[in-house]
């Protein structure tokens, strides 16, 4: 005699994982929320005041292989914000804000208090950015993840008039960009970083090493959560100026080197000084010890920057100062674009 | 010397899928579609027309264990329908026609050719339902999957008008249950059913069992892909009469027993005669060669019946017929609603 629960599926941890998502959610919900999580669909009526054609953004993403490191050291509350606050940023970069999130977290044997520490983080993320947990699903799907792991991925929605998508057309040769700081490694190139650290330079997560800002260890600073950048940024493309940013680039997996290109129109490339700013620690560290090449670790991590604003010259002093005013005073001029064939150059002014 | 492709993560391989992805989403492309794949965030205008208060429906969803047989039989292409069938049914069920999709592929190392075929099942689903492939991630992470095995997940989009949502308030005691026959297994109940096909019985992919239609393995019929119900169900929610459908429920993971209560108002369960019906073979083999409980059975396989439609006495053939029109001439009233509390029971009429 078979049943459900010998075949590795456990329904009940299942039901009580969703009670606990789902009061976790509820702290999320935003006006436009009309359905209870639970429902097949979950519902949102959009604010489309002031929109004369509402265009919808959406975007996935996962979390990758920094969850491993959340596995070694058991802390699970962070993935979450970091898996929410990268899709409101790869959303952002187009201009819009957020309406609402759906996560999918697959896990081989459902712990229902790790699932909460997940969500937790999720639920965080969300509310951080006025976006409402929508719904998604917790699937426990025996025989695919190793005891104690999952996969953890996001899908985002936001909203904005036609009129003001951000999509890099109007640059041109001579505009700046303007570099944005990064929290850390965000979320990407963890398995190359993983690697250095821990075979090659042999530490745990417990660890701390000469250079490092005091307090922390590796692993909290390995798990540091990808920022969002939409308080900071926000303001400037849904003011009152559009088009005074010309495009924004999200610095995620192929670093500067492949995401600037990507917004860039045809005709155009971008010349950046790795000098204009301070590389990090953590980078520094990474680049000696697992001994990258330049190329490697720049079209690898984010190297201190986590997104890009492009600017005409004469708007960039104000750009700044909004930037400053908004609460990130240490925006800096990484770069101008040239002509070219849609490349990123590296050289020093 | 380490570079990222020896840590595991192969960016030219990436950028192959995202040009063979790229090149099947396009083909699904609706008039609503401001962007092309490969921009942060997709971009997608909902035409408004007749939505006095349109409301956004949103699911999010895995394939679960049935990849388990893709990967047995090296049959890729099938799995991504399934997908999307089940989100489209997951909206369907509050009234919602579907206006988007994206997808969430990770694996350990990355196939071209094996997330080609994926993600052509995905378009396929895509294009059936009208339904645009506006984005998705391909994540690759060693060390998270066994060597040829990956997790799918999938996120949609509808829209209808707020006054057009099917939520079962109007359900009433003596309101009929009529179903709809579902292609097989959908995607529930995999990890049982495939420990009974492939341990109890020891049966492989390629087996035939006396008893199953002719010209069919075993593999063919645990592979067939879930059904979507739009065509059928979508004239009846979206035309002039909004009302006659009062609810309705895609039996998914829980089965009929489990997913039915969802949608009944508070004092009401509901009563469903198992002998309404005739079970396909394969559930019939699977309790046979698993002695597997008639609850258990119930609510962990669809047992037939894929979709649910609520209504009135008084409407009931006016709804299968006009089913028949769509195309299925064997919907059945398989029950109906009583006083209670939010619980099905099965009796013989």
């Amino acid at each position: 005699m078979i049943d459900y629960k010998s075949s590795g599926v456990d329904i009940d941890a299942g039901n009580e994982v969703v009670r606990r998502v789902r009061q976790l959610a509820r702290g999320t919900f935003t006006d436009g929320v009309l359905s209870d999580i639970g429902s097949f669909g979950g519902l949102f009526q959009p604010d489309l005041t002031d929109l004369a054609q509402p265009v919808l953004v959406a975007s996935a993403d996962g979390v990758g292989t920094k969850l491993k490191v959340a596995f070694l050291t058991g802390r699970h509350d962070t993935v979450g914000r970091d898996l929410v606050n990268h899709c409101v940023n790869d959303i952002l970069v187009q201009g819009a804000r957020p309406l609402f999130f759906l996560d999918y977290l697959a896990t081989g044997r459902l712990s229902p208090r790790v699932a909460a520490e997940v969500v937790q983080g999720v639920a965080d993320g969300c509310r951080d950015n006025t976006c409402a947990l929508l719904g998604g699903e917790t699937a426990e799907m025996p025989g695919f993840y190793a005891d104690g792991e999952y996969d953890l991925a996001g899908f985002i929605v936001g909203i904005l008039d036609r009129s003001r998508i951000v999509d890099g057309r109007q640059i041109k040769p001579g505009d700046l960009l303007v570099g944005l700081p990064s929290a850390g490694l965000h979320t990407n190139g963890y398995s190359l970083a993983r690697r250095i650290v821990f075979e090659v330079a042999g530490l745990s997560p417990d660890s701390t090493v000469d250079g490092m800002e005091s307090g922390v260890t590796v692993g909290d600073l390995l798990l540091r959560p990808h920022r969002s950048y939409l308080k900071l940024v926000g303001p400037l493309v849904g003011g009152r100026e559009p088009g005074t940013v010309k495009g924004l680039v999200h610095i995620t997996g192929g670093g500067l080197t492949e995401n600037v290109p990507r917004i860039l129109p045809a005709g155009m490339s971008a010349q950046v000084d790795p000098g204009s700013w301070d590389v990090p620690w953590l980078f520094q560290f990474l680049q000696r010890s697992g001994h990258v090449s330049d190329d490697d670790m720049f079209r690898t991590f984010n190297m201190g920057i986590g997104m890009v604003v492009v600017c005409a010259p004469d708007h960039v002093e104000d750009v700044r100062s909004r930037l400053a005013q908004e609460g990130e005073p240490q925006s800096v001029v990484i770069g101008r674009v040239t002509r070219g064939e849609r490349r990123l150059q590296y050289a020093q002014v």
